[in-house]
């Protein structure tokens, strides 16, 4: 405990920079006693109403406007960037240049390049820890999952991958960021690359993409009149429609170098289905599946049981998980967790691996967000051919 | 009332041979009153044992080995056919040919050549029906989703598809005519033929169809000792091991002619999935779902509800959805049905489009079991590159 | 298979009396091949279309309004009575007094004394069987949970029965004879008949029952115009209200010899509920459950599988299941069956005990239902203290 | 915001006390941005490791073994007393009249007489805060249910509550607190303390209490070699085993002044059942039901679809459900929470009771947990005969 205390600061105060700000606020209060609390130096956010909430809502000493300021600022040790992604890169390589530790969020950049650039800047700050929001990596349920696939499940021979989102589905909800760019830049970019993390987390290297398909059934939107949050349900909206140039539903199919082989769907305008990211996993001697409309459990079917009282099992996560003893105040199962926490669990991991502690997994770094965004370019050249990687 | 009766016979008395032996029995105790009880004239199957028993259970006056028996019988009017892929034509074309009414099981044939042979067929006996078993055409929750989607939903924008069996799973288990044949005739033929069809059934023409994958898992199954029926759990082996000659697993994307996507996955080795055929329809006005597993429900979301209590809807099919209303004995919801149900309902469709009776869709004709396999042709095409219709 | 065939006959063709004339002719298609089809005399009832309807569709001979012409008819062997329990005795009484072989329809009578003068008429008829329709008896799954309750799981210590339906939820549903009769002749007869013997085939003898509440939430209804059948939401009604005679909700704890002890709900004004029958048996080593439904499934939990990998299993009925192998067409798991199924299964046994055959468990005779009908008469006088069996 | 900031204790760092400090941390950082954030002064318990374990984890200045250095500190003006019940009388009247506001655990007291004298306590302290720990009044669905119980739902009529826990299934987990008393100190005491006030927290006032039955199946437990916190699975044990005093199992039903009846069952015995909170509500126009198994979501269902569309519908938690917005840092459906949460909102409506602000609901007082206590004596007397209240 006589370790420095590290000074936090989030550039972004929208929907996920939120959630960044508490999981600083209360990495220290899980798992184990080592690390002290972080010191929550600052929010930043162009708009100034949301850096101000956040600052003073998690226990911030200062709210910004201009990230710079963050970047500049001595007293921040390390920084997440929660903003939309046509800004990461210009912000990582400025605060990796300032001798911070970054987090930033997924995907990580809209194009190779600009990874690729990223990486670079991240491989000219040995020192400095250079991460990527891969947040479902940090999910008890996932890698109670994960441990069984490395053990009885045994290997990964198909991977069914939904991930249904209704954010999108009203075409009342305002234009945004979201939005806009070319193929690839919609629901495959936004969600589509989370589950493509998660199918290598489990398969291992991505091989081969086959049969893109998408499609965009919202075809513009209105201009919102004011400062437009996360799935922004709640701001008003011009008369004005602005076109969406980007996908809205994607569909395709991948080869694993392990044999595997993958089943991708995803889709922003999915009535009823505010954010289903469901993985079904068929594995050598079983099948374990989860759900993240009910984050705290999965199920898992083996042949371990006789045949007559046989049956996929559900199975709530408790303190004997991944994550869950002491992760959680109350830890028994049950008990209930969500995707809140899952950042929390990731921001223990960013300052642990800062301050050189190596009980944790660390975060994905930079060099794998490239990789990532190396599938995901695979996947929109798909449309027409097979893809080799 | 004073139609005459029809004779009926089943040639094959295998897993599904005896769903139509006894759906034959039952066809004239559902709906109404009309037709009167068919004659149940034979049943024959190569396997002297499984012929009588089905002749003896459900009623039938005759058991045969020789499938000629039947065609040849003058008091057969009608037959089904439910044997091997391989067997189909040559049956329909000798059934057609002497005279009788043809429901012949699906895959309509293991080529699109054959079929294209056995439509011939059927043509030049115009007075003749002709009918490919698409069972889950026949489902009452499959029919309420039908009803929704040309209703309060609106048309599908985005189909996922998943069937999923372990019938392949445990490499023990004996080989049969469903592991022989080249790609395509594996777990594509088997099942995915169901599910094309159901996708059309819902979307409407297919017209491209990209990224085929297979993958097969079991490469080699113990030769039987007996006869082995169905999925064959309990017949004996050998020691001696015979190679697998097509797919278990298969994954593809398909579109529509409606611009509506679709996503498929196909496994016959998912442990813990005796027979999991689950359909998720994206449509304009909500989204609803069948699984198989539950077969007398589905699900159901749209924006009637207030956002406050609105949710998936659970929808237990009741007397006033398609074909319960008379369907069952005791037919009020929950009271439960499943796969063998759905036969008995073909059969009536089909007895009744023999007798010219006109309430229900009649069955798909062997045409339609054509172009059929022309999209599972379609789908061993798209292996390389996207295939249009 | 030189026995002679059984001469079968149904009185009452509302409800249930179809599930009854459907079961008779199918009760020979099922399970071993030694049982001759039985001969389907005739349906009775009192309202002819029902009768016709009824005759005509399930293959009997005859149609009769009165019930004394089954009575009186030679070719008849063996009758079911499926009228309002009001008529149970008087018939029961005839059709043993003229030879007949009686399967009478739960609860056995409205009163204690009736159903003792019954079954001092069977003990007058001791060649003749005598049986009451317990058909939960004859669920697969229930039977499924027995199996283990007699093994591994262990006796029941603790037993929570719902019985839940909607039938009497509206009230601009007829009147009919489900709402006449004094306090435990509504909801308590109706389906807490049945819960309360499941509970006793799981748990054993009942000793004690205790603290029962009754409510009455629709107090009158409207007359029907015309016939009535089962929960009538079809038949008009007239402006005019009949007072209802008893109970739509009822509660009380249950004591057992074995010491476990019991809790029940019932209800018939249960929105959304078209049928749910719930039962959770808490044993000395584990867990069970069964939800009709979904009739085809039941869950169970024990400390088999390592703690990370365990949890509630989800077990579908399959060939290993009691009742389940060549019960139905196809017999894999997840294909689907119902409650009238466990009527073909329980007309399988009732038949088979006329001819002698011992392989299935006997169907409950008439002492058994008089049992049931003290545990009844018990849960009513338990609205004032404790009572003890 | 010129508010002075409250300072906060938490006595007993036990399973649930940690719930409690983690609360007070974050209770400034939901709901609205008016709350200083408190000071967290200091976590008593008799076993130092468990104070300074939550006193660092969740950033409390001091820990202390004796609560009364709590109670006798004038930086404290709030304290939760989070120890076993027999130690709340004392505890609370010492707080009270140090001049703190009282936070106590449920059920208030052991019996009667120390929740009356514990009620007098608070009456003669007239200006601070008396509230008792029924954290799931706090829950998100069930507030949400509550909503439409006061609106569409209507009046409930019918209440069936289980409380089931698999914490005492295990005969080797330790013995504790929670196993010595008299009858009802049992599970009644322990969970079902919590189902009694959610029935009146939907129903109204309990005016009859009938039947209740008692098991207890574990009648001795091992004495444990060290501290047990919680359920203590951890913890080891001698070889000596120590009586149980009280039930494992206990069942009754209810009567309500608004007419509606209720049927309770409860079991800390039942394997697989981590923590199953579930209650179905009949109400006069749909039903509702909530099952803590999956915290963030209910189901409802009433006549608002159409029929063939209709079904039980299951509602994730939003922002538009009670305690959500603002609630979690991402506060969209499906996002996930749980009991931990609770505790928090819980934590933030004593804080700002405390502060004069009347946004939310206040905690329910010690009135209201003797009450609770009254209803409880009730249940442990209708052992014999039905008891009024
Ligand atoms: N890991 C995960 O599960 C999730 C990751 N994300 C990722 O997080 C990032 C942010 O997404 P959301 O929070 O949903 O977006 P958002 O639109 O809700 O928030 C972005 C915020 O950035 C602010 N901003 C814009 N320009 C700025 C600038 N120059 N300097 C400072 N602030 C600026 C905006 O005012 C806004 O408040 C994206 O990269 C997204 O892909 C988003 C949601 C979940
Ligand atoms: N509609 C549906 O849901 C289903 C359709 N099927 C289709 O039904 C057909 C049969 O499949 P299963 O019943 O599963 O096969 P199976 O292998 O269980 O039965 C085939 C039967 O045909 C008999 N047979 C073989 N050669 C014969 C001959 N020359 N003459 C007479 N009988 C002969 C065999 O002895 C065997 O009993 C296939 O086309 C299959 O694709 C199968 C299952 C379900
Ligand atoms: N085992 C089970 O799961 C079930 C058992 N039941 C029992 O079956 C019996 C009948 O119930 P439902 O079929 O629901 O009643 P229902 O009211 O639908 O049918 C009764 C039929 O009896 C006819 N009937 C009336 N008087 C008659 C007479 N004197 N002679 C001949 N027919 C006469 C009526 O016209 C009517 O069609 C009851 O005892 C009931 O408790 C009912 C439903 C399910
Ligand atoms: N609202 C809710 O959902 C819940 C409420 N509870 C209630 O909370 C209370 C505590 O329960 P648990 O935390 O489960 O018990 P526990 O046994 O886990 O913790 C009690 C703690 O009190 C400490 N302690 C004992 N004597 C003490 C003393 N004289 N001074 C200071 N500390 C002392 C013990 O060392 C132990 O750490 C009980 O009243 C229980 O009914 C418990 C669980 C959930």
């Amino acid at each position: 405990m006589s370790q420095p205390s590290i000074g936090v600061a989030v550039i972004g105060a929208g929907m996920v920079g939120r959630a960044h700000a508490n999981a600083y606020r209360n990495a220290a209060t899980v798992f184990g006693l080592g690390l002290p609390a972080p010191r929550l130096v600052a929010v930043a956010d162009l708009h100034e109403p949301f850096a101000a909430d956040a600052a003073a809502r998690y226990g911030f000493a200062r709210a910004e406007t201009d990230w710079r300021a963050i970047v500049d600022s001595p007293e921040v040790d390390a920084v997440s960037i929660a903003v939309a992604n046509g800004l990461h890169r210009e912000i990582t390589e400025a605060a990796l240049a300032a001798g911070k530790h970054v987090l930033c969020e997924k995907p990580l950049a809209p194009s190779v390049a600009d990874a690729q650039a990223m990486v670079e800047a991240a491989a000219a700050a040995p020192g400095q820890v250079d991460a990527v929001g891969f947040t479902f990596r940090r999910s008890p349920a996932i890698n109670a999952i994960k441990q069984q696939v490395e053990g009885a499940l045994g290997p990964v021979r198909h991977f069914v991958g939904n991930y249904w989102c209704d954010y999108g589905y009203d075409p009342g909800r305002p234009m945004s960021w979201r939005y806009l760019g070319g193929p690839g830049s919609g629901v495959l970019a936004d969600i589509g690359s989370h589950l493509v993390d998660l199918a290598e987390f489990f398969c291992g290297a991505t091989v081969g993409v086959q049969g893109t398909t998408m499609a965009t059934l919202v075809t513009d939107r209105p201009r919102p009149l004011g400062v437009a949050m996360g799935h922004a349900g709640d701001v008003q909206v011009s008369d004005e429609r602005v076109p969406v140039e980007n996908e809205d539903v994607c569909t395709f199919t991948t080869s694993y170098a392990s044999g595997a082989v993958g089943t991708f769907s995803l889709s922003r305008v999915a009535f009823g289905h505010a954010n289903t990211l469901r993985i079904d996993l068929f594995c050598e001697n079983g099948t374990a599946s989860f759900d993240l409309t009910r984050p705290a459990e999965f199920t898992i079917a083996d042949a371990g049981p006789a045949t007559a009282v046989n049956g996929v099992r559900t199975v709530f996560i408790g303190p004997w998980h991944p994550y869950v003893a002491r992760g959680l105040p109350m830890d028994f199962p049950t008990v209930g967790h969500g995707q809140n926490d899952f950042f929390v669990y990731q921001a223990r991991a960013f300052l642990d691996q800062i301050a050189g502690v190596t009980t944790l997994p660390p975060c994905p770094d930079m060099a794998h967000g490239l990789h990532n965004l190396r599938v995901l370019e695979a996947v929109v050249s798909a449309t027409d051919k097979p893809v080799q990687l």
